[in-house]
């Protein structure tokens, strides 16, 4: 049976300020092992290596989106609308917090290597035998299921689903306001108290009433900045492609059998071979990656070990900036680079723009995302890009450039590798 | 020969906004792996089990203090005053980058066990055969020697290294604001500007004019609320102290020779035999630690495993503060743990107040630390508590209680371990 | 002779921490009475009305103003670029400071309704018999003529009315900033060190590098926040409007020669007759308004009297929000309102969007404001909004409703003033 | 009787991000013509010449102090402390809106010369025939006595007062942070939160958690930094004396007789004459005193058009801060200025440290003030000054100088006003 605390527990956080824990189960989930480890789990991955304050953590993060839903959720009971499911209270609450339980380190790079996915290990972590499914139970046995359907966004009930995955969530509010904090920039930040004043439930839906059409422009307008400015910040793009290719090399090596290993130890075994147990997938987190990256530029294998004294020095690739990319062009690199003893399999990475994983605003309902939706004074609905011509024209960019990952020290080889051409193309700033 | 980059550099940091690079010789010693592998070691060693947002490293901070530095020299250039040494420009910025460059992983708890020094290794670093010796050593080839002199406080010239440690320092400057804005407490923060308007060169000493008085009692303020709300928070120290007997309990087995480790791997022998290498030294960072103490967990002495296992899923020390402690009652604590079976050389701690470091501003010069020098209109010096009551004051306080720390787990025993009069005294809030 | 201030003088100024002086002409100039009396005019109007901080002055305005100039041309000499015309400095300062010297009270009602203008008061101000004319004069006998060119974009110049005024400008720049920290909405704010960073003198322009791009997308999204959500908020309409009848029923009772006033002294018999003296100018600021229409409360004519009262004790007119509106039903309208005797010429007005002076970004030259132009990696200069699809959508916004202001006693009339559909429309939200 | 507004209503407050209101007896005293006369009154009085950011009304203020009584009470609800009386939260909220109401135009200089109280004017207001009292009595007949006994500390139950007016108040706490706002300055910032979260209704009193100690620290820190920093500013004093001096001569005239008024409309023969009425004391707002003193540059005595001058153009008077003050030196001043003319009564000040109204924290009750009262975990109260030594310390603080203010032009006179002793003395910085 779910309790409350006798006394109110606080956080001091510098993005809410505080943090408040009523509810046992919260305390006691926050206490747990798994949740602890997310400690060890940087929320940005490798962006601190363009930005140095974003050492933040999935802890920290999580905490946040807990606590911004916890403060929708009392608004809503304050103005006491009558749409609001208040039994659905604690499930919200948990869901928030546990929402990126299954995230491993530096996620981008790994998971795109070992077809991992942080929502199935947030699955069998709150469904599995561990500790936060033991404290989800004893609060109510039905409480995991509907922990992960929550998070699955299989819930029946949209609204509950809508406060920790939209278009307008708790998850993305925390994180464009943290990222802003901790990288320094200003773009992430947006009035958060106006948009908690501004949404309600409504027949099931959470809703923007019209009024705070502005408010969601300039929430919308920060997460674009964020994007572009922080997110897709091609510095961090690089050391995730180094990473990337540290991971690649190493499987290679290991499918190859022939190759020994001088180090390989911990849950990386069971991550070449893809079958980690819970207990490995706990230790797996960024201080041990980081540890396996230092004791691999010992190993034997040039590429191994180069790739990674790059990332721990970060020494990592340069980049140039494109409008338009010729294919033939790319070929002539690629063969260029194998001309000159350079592995373009390894030290070649080319970013095309669509491929960013860009999270625009959507009108629609594809790919799981629900859109926003405006509440006007006669109580009908309209998907809010239908209204505002700010943020049709933001769903609608594709903007920026392609760029080209390629070690700094190509454009040194003077033996021919590069045409004069290819050259002043790759040099320009 | 030094020279300036054709462009400025410029890091985002959140505590100045930007932090701008012109030299060459700066911007290379950046890039040097040893000032990178700042980046993994925090700059508050446990504090984020007590304040989440707390990650930030001492890569970001040595920058701070970096740009800090730069600042107030460029305020002494502007201002063209006669009394600042312009030729001491380079060396100044070099020192306060590398001022904390052998701080090795969680200081506090290694140190004080293995008797290393992070001053020592600050001068092996800047000294030996590294990158940061041949970037000094192109730029000037006495300049190594020099920078070693300046963080060692044993440089000719006072001002020199009053502004890279002193009572009023760029180490100190930065320090406060950024672990206020890491923790988010808002009491670490001052107005740095109008501390860097009221400072000047003065007949080789770094004073502040008389009616900068107030502003330096903001900034001393400052420092005593960090002190006692945020570096000797007791949830801090729990974890100072789990971390510390994790490492004495591990140097004890070592020496035992009997005991056989499951892991022991990387620079954890050079650091058990007290033979480290520059290289040892350089890959001994937060990740590793973290790395071996998950490792430990598994190990089969159950002193260090529990004590891993508690460092790791945060179950720290449990803490009661006291105003008085009796030495008699602390024997008898020690019995009863014993008489349960707790080992009371691993599982219980007492801090005395006066053991604490706390920074208090003192008006005299022992222990290296300058005072700070008000300027009066008369052109006289006067040691600053001599002025201010409110300083005087601070100066004078060795407030706080003694703290005992001990197993949650041990209040839960009932068979006698504690007399009925030790358990209320335990429990009292 | 322009000479240096001995010593460097110092504003506290919330926006930019500080405001440095060194000039003595600057110095000399800010403490003209001229100057000093910008104290008494406010920068937002009647604005505080809505929100209850926005009582800034124009005068902090103008200080800010002068700092952004002071701030960019010292980045432009610190970088040495080229085509900075450097003997340019003290007059762009003093145009900054003194762009806004013949603002008069609540100038958007005042001058709609007496045709004067505040840039022609500049130039009186600044060539005519005054302190300001002694001050710049003492400086150069040409600098008056200058700062009048500049103000009124004449100058042969063009990057230095660019900084002035422009789509980029100093002025916009500090009252976007400004208005956003006093009335504590957040929209307002951008970065402007960003900002700094990334424009320069280009070939006479002023131009912003391309990758500063996106800090130019988050100046002119804040622009567009500021407008819809502070500059164009109905309740400071509402209040405008008042004080607008107010005047212009002054206005009719002094021609109407028949009507005697109880109270009118000091300055507005100047400007009812039109023919104000620079003496009479000074005198009139909001303070001075203020008192007139406190005891204009006390007039025999009903109109002027319940107007008065009105504005100063805040019973502002009622608005409706309206989509379209129907010339018939405005028609009809005012009909009813006469019908119960409410005269419609002082109780009602009607807010076209296309009324409002909405400083939108404008790509071309007209309206005299200058275009933000792109300098790309070919040295190629671009109107911005041909890059920028966010620019380009942000321009194209005519966005917004139609307003009809109207007392809120309309609405309790029951003796058919208003047909039920009339009645139903105006009450809607 | 009392009822709640269908919607809850906000203000935008830059200090409190938003202030809102639930209650229509609060909303509709917002409304009244008393209240909205707040507006006309600034909150920091002549401050506005030293600070130009200080132009905030008292206005805000009265929201502020309002809204922060209104988050205690809440967080005294949400506790559920059994020791709140909850049926005096009404009382509390008005109370805390109107405590400033009786307040007029530059209170400081006007209640010195004319002997008027504000508090007694709040009494009248509250209680006489007003549109506040009528809001009042229409939610409770008994209420407007209610508030007058709270507002004037006579109030049966300690905890109510307490919240309006005691050493740790919703005044002194809105005031510290609003005042730091608006002027710029850091220091007077504090955590309120953090306050807010150790504060507890405890038998009658209003008390402090043990824990909560280091926070009042800092919070009595920032008050003390504010006195010496901004409210103690000798510019700002220079002009509140120059204030009361046209107060003075004026008051002298008229008592005088035959010295007829170019100029003497309005409330201000009411006040020369010691018998204002209530209209009077509503239209005596700020911008009637300025456009006042702004006519008075027109009277033919040149003693009053001279320090109206002065007070309208800021040519203050200068000041020299004197460790100590040799009373032969005052005469021999005073003498050496009616020497040459110029008469100290008008033109001659001196401040003595004690005679500064600096609201140190004190222990006891005298004068009106509530201590501080720590709780510990015995349920012990302990007056917070025995406890904290940083506490004890600030109270003992009589620090600063004495200041001589009087007309720089003084120093420029050469005919043996003042001996070169005294000119020596004058001129030292």
């Amino acid at each position: 049976m779910p309790r409350q605390l006798t006394e109110e527990k606080v956080f001091k956080d510098p993005v809410h300020k505080y943090i408040y824990v009523q509810d046992e189960t919260i305390w006691n989930l926050i206490n747990t092992k798994e949740f602890q480890r997310l400690r060890r789990v940087r929320q940005l991955g490798t962006s601190f290596m363009t930005f140095h304050g974003a050492e933040h953590s999935r802890f920290s993060h999580s905490l946040g989106v807990y606590e911004v839903t916890r403060r929708i959720i009392s608004q809503f009971e304050r103005n006491g609308y009558a749409d609001w499911p208040s039994e659905e209270r604690l499930l919200c609450l948990c869901a928030a917090l546990l929402h990126d339980i299954g995230h491993g380190p530096f996620s981008h790079s790994i998971e795109s290597v070992f077809g991992t996915h942080h929502e199935e290990w947030t699955c069998k972590l709150v469904l599995g035998d561990t500790e936060v499914n033991r404290v989800l139970t004893e609060a109510d046995p039905d409480l995991p299921n509907k922990v992960a359907d929550v998070i699955c966004k299989t819930y029946g009930k949209e609204i509950v689903v809508s406060l920790i995955s939209s278009q307008l969530d708790a998850d993305r509010m925390d994180y464009l306001l943290r990222d802003a904090y901790y990288t320094g920039v200003h773009y992430g930040t947006f009035d958060m108290e106006r948009i908690l004043r501004v949404i309600r439930p409504f027949k099931g839906h959470l809703v923007v009433k019209e009024s705070g059409m502005h408010a969601v422009e300039d929430y919308l307008m920060s997460r674009y900045q964020m994007y572009w400015q922080v997110y897709f910040h091609p510095v961090t793009r690089s050391s995730e492609i180094v990473l990337r290719k540290i991971f690649e090399r190493a499987k290679r090596l290991y499918e190859d059998k022939s190759y020994e290993f001088r180090f390989l130890i911990g849950p990386i075994t069971g991550l070449l071979e893809r079958r980690m147990t819970i207990e490995d997938y706990l230790t797996l987190d960024e201080s041990y990656v980081q540890m396996i990256i230092t004791q691999w530029m010992q190993e034997t294998d040039s590429i191994l070990s180069d790739l990674c004294a790059r990332f721990m020095n970060r020494r990592l690739f340069r980049y140039t900036a494109l409008d338009l990319l010729d294919p033939a062009l790319e070929e002539e690199l690629r063969q260029g680079m194998r001309t000159c003893g350079i592995d373009p399999d390894y030290y070649l990475e080319i970013d095309y723009l669509t491929d960013l994983p860009y999270d625009v605003y959507r009108a629609g309902n594809e790919e799981e995302s629900l859109p926003i939706w405006l509440l006007n004074g006669k109580n009908e609905l309209l998907e809010i890009s239908r209204k505002s011509d700010i943020i049709r024209s933001i769903s609608s960019i594709h903007g920026g450039k392609h760029h080209i990952y390629y070690p700094a020290e190509l454009l040194a080889k003077t033996d021919g590798c590069l045409s004069p051409e290819l050259r002043r193309l790759l040099e320009q700033a």
